[in-house]
């Protein structure tokens, strides 16, 4: 079981809201299905035009090792070989950095990510989760 | 001067609905600026998994060659090396079919391109022009 | 908007006459647009080969994630990880160092990058700045 | 020996000249060196954003296999294979068709190649031969 395209549009409306709010500079977002498959994406329009890649490889990341960017982050701070070796894996496509978060079911089970790029991760990260709350799903950070 | 957010949003929602009023299998839209640089994209609920790579290539071909995806598909026929030199020269990530359309202002100026997958090729150009009018643009299929 | 052939030209002649002026090493300067595309080089006769690369590298970086070369720099010092990971997303392509300037229009929009390299990453920078300024842009080092 | 910037210069100018002359497509030029590297590019202002990939395949492949742009076409048509494997080889930066013209010095030795894009091939080579004569070079096209 997969985000739906409704949760999708709500997570990336929701996350764009909240970073008005606190005032964040332009940010992009994208949602991943189960599958680590796009489903849906918007970029701000005053974002730079490289954020698809660092949005996409923030939640690939999360989906595919099932990690969730801050635990990306301790691994690849703790031992860089590893998450370069990783990298090399999966084609250079993964972003180990909060902001990539994963998406849980009420059940608790994993049904994809959403990764969000143009503040400091950690902004980036909270406004993810008021998109993933609007969307009555569970993030990871 | 580049597609905005706001028309990529209303593009890809009309494409939508024309695919869905002609009856077209689930599509999946996506909006590139005039760099060739994902600006939004949603993938219908019941679309396969690689839906996004499909309409990226559509849509990136048109923006980077400045011709939409008819006049690549005829020179794809006409001399496929030639295509498939060029498919090298931009990693793969051509695909020189119709549901490539280019996107231009009222001035003629290109701002973008509209990538469509689902259908037949021809069923999605025309639903990309559905939304691209929707969006007060001009499409070249 | 994106800096015109015009303004490229000045920005690579005035670039290199400064480089002459400080008795640098041979200069290589690239200009590429908003979209982190082409739009100008030149390598000076007795530069090593391979400075078209760094110099892309330099700026296509600065383009596409809207961050100079000393911004980026930082980045890499403080979290080598995180630049790796950038470098995969964008294919090995940014070179995140000093020489890398944004170009900015009057309004403060960014309109491409310039790449400088031969020199000190300082030195390359200082050099572009005065290419810049003859273009009448804004630069950010 | 190799052909040198100022020589680049003058070939640019004037197959951008000589285009405008012809009233062709906004065209984009490459010059290479002796060792296939990049000497010097421009882009006309409406020329779409990929042509620099474009340019540089036509010169590419012409220093690298010492084989001018129309002799690279009929092996294409030929044996379509080769010309692919012989882009596997080359990271698939060959673009194997006219406007990839080798250039000799007056002793016959390749020193370089140009590559011209944005209007049909022929067009795009008897362009390039008007920038390579003014530069006292002499073009194999």
């Amino acid at each position: 079981m997969s985000v739906t395209l409704d949760q999708a549009r709500k997570i990336i409306r929701q996350t764009m809201a909240k970073g008005e709010d606190m005032k964040l500079k332009p940010l992009s977002v994208v949602v991943l299905d189960a599958g680590g498959h796009v489903v849906a994406f918007e970029r701000s329009d005053d974002a730079s035009p490289g954020r698809f890649g660092i949005a996409h490889g923030k939640a690939y990341g999360a989906v595919m090792l099932g990690m969730a960017g801050t635990a990306q982050m301790k691994r690849a701070e703790d031992q860089a070989y590893f998450m370069a070796a990783v990298n090399g894996v999966f084609g250079g496509h993964v972003v180990p950095v909060p902001g990539g978060v994963l998406l849980r079911n009420a059940a608790g089970k994993v049904v994809g990510a959403v990764g969000v790029t143009g503040d400091s991760s950690d902004n980036d990260a909270t406004a993810a989760m008021a998109g993933i709350e609007a969307a009555a799903l569970v993030g990871e950070i």
